[in-house]
């Protein structure tokens, strides 16, 4: 094995039957990239012995690194524990420093402590312990020639925990690594094949060992530019080109969410805004909240979900919505400027539509204001519920986004 | 081969630099269990030739029906269609039917077809083709002896038309599957250890075709019993026990979210709801509206962000958070009474508190009102931002419903 690889296998029953999606391995490989190791496969298997041995066992011909998440709990559907041991042939011994930590943690929390918690003190004997500070099942190592095993426990901050404070270090010591580059650039409002229509030329002409992907997300494409063994300036020289040849619909040049480049423009203006949406139902101004920091640029938000608070919460005039209807032009600019009154904030945008499949030929209104100047946008949301939510909160929250560079 | 299995195997780079977390193979798996159809394994690969050939080998090995999605898009690293085209050994031909769909798709969105679209018509000529009512992409069906491969666009609500459409109902016409059967319990208010010490005596007595797993996620834990060939009355005698066992904790018997629950109660009493919340940001909001049919019981929320909108618009009196501070038993009391009356609402909930993390010990207060009685409750969130989110809006669902039914 030449190139260093890594595979990730979760284990758990609950991945199997669809109960639970797994964010773990995206994460991890979100970890690895920087540090130049690439994953060759991603592998979920069930609770099953036979299946994580085998998975293990066809993983380690193609990746010196094997990273295991998953079944390390204190219940008895957790079997990674007992398969590792049997797989690299040791037993379980007491861990001293592990039990302490236990013990401590179930104290602190006035929590009487289980037998199944003590028994995640025991650990298997020819394993390196990666101690897990937020949790009660440790992390262990294992080598095995020129190969890793690594196995973390399922929850995602506690393994988030071991793979940052122990894993990075380790592997970044451990393993020599090609030179991977990443640079994304961010996009909104126009579809994966036209911009593949407007990109033919720049990809004919990339050199081989830069390639492009197109990662489309409703209303959002994102385009990666990644570089194996380049200079930088070379991948930049690149990118260059491809932010040109995309400029009329560049969200940024990062790889960034459209609600911290809201929050980022925000704070350098030193100006606030605010949110009143009906059928995203929180959507948007969860998006906003989700930002640390938020507080300082978002005064407020509202879903005034009924005609009746549309009109005695947020004060829209009743006569706008008898004329026009509850989804028109006129509704949303007055929910937008109501809401720059209420919130005493510098912008607002404001949504009104239909999100179902089917109702009223899915129109949805956009509304913007800041106070003296007010937009609103139409748009189809030709989507199921949960789809036309997401659709609808990029479009607001990337019309937002121009109309606060277009007024400043 | 006797039992029937699945293996799904996911193609793109991006799920493997963890820019995209892979939802589809969760939401196949879903759909396969009701038939009887256990996923065996699901595999993540590139978007490279080799890889996807040796995913399909070793599935194959232990899989009778392989599901591949991505990769199938018009643009150059979608490289699925090749590949399957060279393993099957055929040619691509064009096909009239998925041509038409394609022009008609195009000029009904009055968007000019690209080359790049045209050649989505062009398919394998010895495979099945899956028709794609709702995206360019056409789904494929490949039969070698007893097994079958099937092709599928990664978008998600394309893939899920196929899925939908044409792929259950063939499977259930072609493969004998044994009798799977699921029943989930919903929990909330006490920790995966602490139920498995309760479960100790239910677990051992479980017959071996009988599995118990725990999920636990964030303030809930579900409980599911899995029966493989086992008649239904023997099932339900278990699941009996089990919600006898845990009915101080019991959100629900199915597996149902906690803001299903909380609108089948209210639709039930033709009562309504309204939200006040300030640290979650509108994810309670988020979560009521996701919801079909949400607007019959819930009249709106508010994310009165800052101090200034908490008592200008939702009108806290100041005095009660300048004496008890904002953060506070009286506040949330208070949040909660005045959103009960702004919005003409039945019940309110209102949530104020710390999510970062070791920020003023990490308190949250939820209250609860329903105009006359109003109670609060105190709790801590240990996590980083994005969890506590979480772990906050389903304590402050839980607390609800429990309210609702204390408070008919």
């Amino acid at each position: 094995m030449k190139q260093t690889f890594c595979s990730i296998i979760t284990i758990g029953d609950e991945l199997l039957i669809g109960q639970t999606i797994d964010t773990n391995s995206a994460w991890i490989a979100q970890q690895l990239n920087p540090i130049g190791i690439p994953v060759k496969r991603r592998i979920a298997v069930g609770d099953q012995k036979n299946d994580i041995i085998q998975a293990i066992e066809s993983e380690r011909k193609d990746s010196n690194i094997i990273i295991i998440t998953g079944g390390l709990g204190p219940t008895s559907d957790d079997i990674t524990k007992p398969v590792l041991c049997e797989y690299f042939n040791t037993t379980l011994v007491e861990n001293q420093e592990v039990l302490n930590h236990i013990s401590t943690y179930f104290a602190k929390r006035n929590r009487p402590m289980l037998d199944s918690n003590l028994r995640q003190a025991m650990l298997p004997a020819n394993c390196e312990i990666l101690f897990n500070a937020v949790g009660t099942a440790p992390g262990m190592l294992f080598k095995d020639q020129e190969q890793v095993f690594i196995s973390l426990p399922g929850v995602p901050f506690e393994m988030q925990y071991i793979i940052t404070t122990h894993i990075i270090p380790y592997l970044v010591t451990h393993f020599k690594t090609p030179n991977f580059l990443h640079k994304t650039l961010v996009t909104s409002g126009e579809g994966e094949s036209f911009i593949a229509e407007r990109l033919k030329a720049f990809e004919k002409n990339l050199p081989e060992n830069i390639k492009l992907a197109y990662l489309p997300k409703l209303n959002i494409v994102k385009l990666r530019l990644t570089a194996v063994d380049i200079e930088d300036h070379v991948l930049e020289t690149h990118f260059e080109t491809l932010k040109t040849l995309l400029q009329h619909i560049t969200v940024t040049d990062k790889d960034m969410e459209l609600e911290q480049v809201i929050g980022q423009l925000l704070n350098k203006m030193g100006k606030t805004m605010s949110i009143a949406e009906s059928c995203t139902g929180g959507s948007i101004a969860s998006r906003i909240t989700s930002v640390k920091g938020a507080s300082t640029y978002f005064k407020g938000g509202m879903v005034p979900y009924t005609i009746e608070s549309k009109e005695n919460v947020l004060q829209v005039d009743s006569a706008i919505i008898e004329t026009h209807g509850v989804v028109s032009e006129q509704t949303v600019i007055s929910m937008a400027s109501k809401c720059v009154e209420k919130f005493n904030a510098d912008y607002a945008v404001s949504v009104s539509g239909y999100l179902e499949k089917n109702d009223h030929d899915n129109v949805v209104w956009i509304g913007l204001s800041n106070g003296t100047h007010h937009i609103a946008k139409k748009m189809i949301a030709p989507y199921d519920r949960e789809k036309n939510t997401i659709l609808v909160t990029n479009a607001a929250l990337n019309l937002l986004r121009i109309f606060i560079i277009g007024h400043p």
